[in-house]
């Protein structure tokens, strides 16, 4: 019935409508609202028939993105990625409920892009902050020595046999081929520790140095981003520069966790203090943000403030109280950066039929085979464990996922990435995330699956 | 030891940017973290103080926003307020640590400036939601005809007196004095029933009264704000559509009230279907988003759809749960509002020691006595309850609050209402709410203050 109102009300509205292009703010409301009611369709349709045949959410989440953005729909598209407004259907929509001078068009169309962008952005700060705090840093100092190594071989192999094979194979750039590399290297912490828990073997020996190591994957992932992201930025390779960056990218995260002990009293005082609605999660994101801002100021990356801020808090005693909190805000947020980084995406540059594309799907081959491989070698890199299982480890390393798509997304926001190299690094994320689960069972051998509630960060 | 680290390295900052004005995406996504940071500070510091000082927290966070505000600090402050980008001290941190043209810088500022309202805009969506959801339309029907009269007068004397008043003594045109009016009508549920709690009266037969009036009345002044809202867009009063936008709005209101039970059913389902994360939260968005979407669509006002949405939803088994997930976004994005409205104020315009202020100060008196009138008279509105305490009723309607704000801001985004109007406005607000609580206590003789943790909406 409220359907039929609206269905016979909406007509009049043009009617009503008198002014036209005096005040934009209404529109860029509505068309923010739309946006962010496709977003959540998308995410939620996506994510759920994604969970129902057996995969991560979080991959349908994606191709949700991929269906509504500018490969197919064209319900959601951004004007940073080339596109006009007549483009956008969203837009149609509008103009038709109120009719707009071109000029006015392009306007609203601009802020909405620019609003849902800054939502994504701020949702992927959520992301990291999050997955920040349920990190275990003391968890961590357990599996230690083998953890450490198979996360190293497993960025350094990918990212260098990365970088080399499009520099000297298909004579990609020496900026656009680290990039492309460095997507290589981060494991999705997310993705397979979920996977590792819907399988019962998150707490077997493998699956504690898989977890380990993705976690140090993850940081030295956000590490390497911030590094190339940079180098990106400038447009050359200054040593002074990648010197600074190392530097700094380091003592950041070093200095996070080793101020944990300092700075969680302070934060647990001020909580304790504050008895207004939000005392807990207010002081929480004013932290988070201002270390996201503190990232984004010394050109490192706004994500690794807030994973930092996560790691900090993650040592408090309100860790728990304040992971419920964060829970729901990052449900709204998130799905947001997930479901634009695959509406920015335009597959059909590697459509195969077209002859010019066949360079790119070649490359993205190239880079699947690679992120394979690369990772598949580190179960090999354990060392003193006689009988652990290799195969298991090297293909519970091979999934990427968030940190993959946060590279793609700045790769081609910093222009580093041409559309063919994005396209082909958001496949590659999408098929190394399809293909794990699977063959991580088999490697497993028959595990008898459990309902396990642990890592589902990307349930 | 991080901010040392932070002070350190921002100064090498400009030496390494070697780009100017090619890439904005970073520099906005700074501007508007640091704009968060500091909307939080001053809405945390703002709500504590007032608490400690035994006033409703809400409250501080407004002065919070007119302290860091166009009024005072200049931290956050609106092109669409007419500021330019060097007014902004945040644009002056960013301009420092990145020189930017002055092009660059404008626009920077611009989409900070839009980033934030849009935020603040679904803050207030997110809010109006949080107050349908909260709403309880059974517990509504008990105390029924007694709250509706309550209402009834209390929106009707002072919409009618203020907008007389304004037009015969101070000669303002028709459309802002019905404005400003309509601004005088909506007592603030939140910090109502907040006070009546923190006294114990909340059970009391004059508390219901209060609390079911100031519902109605809440509810009566949206459809009054889409009404006056829709008026000041088309610029004139045609009896048609004036009609037609309290024919919809009802209808709107009533539909969504009535569908209730009908939707109910269906929504528990499909949250029930969802197995992934934000089963629950993400429909709820959908639905509260849409129904946003389809308020501002039919030319009503996207918190009336939020309004409604929570109404349905209340009905639902699923509501603790979702009013518990909610809360933790609301504590999120409703401040941005609250600080939002006080930093786009400039209380300069009542400066009484500049001459051509006077006028406009004079109207702020005004305003106060027709809203403190306008509502103390409600009590004896009431019928057939011999003994019943008239004055605490009054008195207990007199809180203005979040709706009065909402009036505010929509008011002076149409450009329906002047700055001296709306400073007057926002005045009105603050005074009556300050004054409410310790009359309401001398009303209710010595009331044994308990701490009741009911009616925490606006804690």
């Amino acid at each position: 019935m409220m359907n039929a109102l609206g269905t016979l009300l909406i007509p009049l509205a043009p009617l009503l409508a008198t002014e036209v292009d005096v005040d934009h703010a209404p529109l860029v409301l509505a068309a923010v609202l739309l946006s962010l009611v496709i977003i959540y369709l998308a995410s939620k349709i996506g994510g759920e028939l994604s969970r129902l045949i057996g995969f991560p959410p979080v991959l349908g989440e994606l191709i949700g993105g991929v269906v509504v953005g500018a490969s197919a729909l064209h319900l959601l598209v951004f004007p940073e990625s080339g596109a006009i407004s007549a483009d956008s259907v969203i837009m149609t929509i509008l103009h038709w409920m109120s009719p707009l001078t071109s000029e006015g068009m392009a306007s609203v169309f601009e802020s909405q892009g620019e609003v849902v962008s800054v939502l994504a952005e701020i949702g992927v700060i959520i992301l990291l902050f999050e997955i920040g705090l349920e990190s275990d840093v003391k968890e961590l100092q357990k599996v230690g020595d083998q953890a450490a190594i198979v996360a190293c071989v497993g960025v350094a192999v990918p990212f260098g046999a990365g970088t080399a094979g499009l520099m000297y194979f298909f004579n990609v750039p020496t900026i656009p081929a680290i990039f492309a590399g460095a997507a290589l290297t981060a494991t999705s912490i997310g993705i397979t520790s979920k996977v590792l828990s819907e399988i019962g073997q998150l707490k077997s020996k493998e699956g504690q140095i898989i977890v380990g190591a993705a976690v140090i994957d993850d940081i030295l992932g956000i590490i390497v981003l911030a590094v190339v992201a940079s180098l990106a930025k400038t447009g050359e390779i200054d040593i002074l520069n990648v010197v600074y960056l190392i530097v700094s990218a380091t003592a950041f995260l070093l200095g996070a966790i080793l101020l944990g002990n300092v700075f969680n009293k302070s934060f647990v005082f001020t909580a304790n203090l504050l008895k207004t609605r939000g005392n807990l999660i207010i002081p929480a994101f004013v932290f988070a943000f201002l270390m996201a801002f503190i990232g984004n100021a010394i050109h490192l990356e706004a994500i690794l403030g807030a994973f930092a801020a996560g790691l900090v808090l993650e040592e408090t005693d309100e860790r728990k109280e304040l992971d419920e909190q964060v829970k729901p805000v990052a449900d709204m947020l998130v799905p947001i950066f997930f479901v634009s980084v695959g509406a920015k995406v335009d597959l059909s540059v590697l459509n195969p039929l077209v002859p010019e594309n066949r360079e790119g799907l070649i490359i993205a081959i190239f880079l699947i085979l690679v992120a394979i491989v690369g990772k598949l070698v580190t179960g090999w890199a354990v060392f003193g464990q006689p009988g652990i299982n290799r195969w298991a480890i090297g293909i519970g390393m091979i999934p990427r996922g968030e940190v993959g798509l946060v590279f793609a997304a700045i790769g081609a926001a910093s222009g580093a990435l041409n559309k063919p190299l994005q396209a082909a690094i958001i496949i590659m994320v999408i098929l190394t995330t399809f293909l794990s689960p699977p063959f991580l069972r088999l490697a497993f051998g028959k595990a008898s699956p459990e309902a396990e509630s642990q890592g589902d960060i990307a349930q």
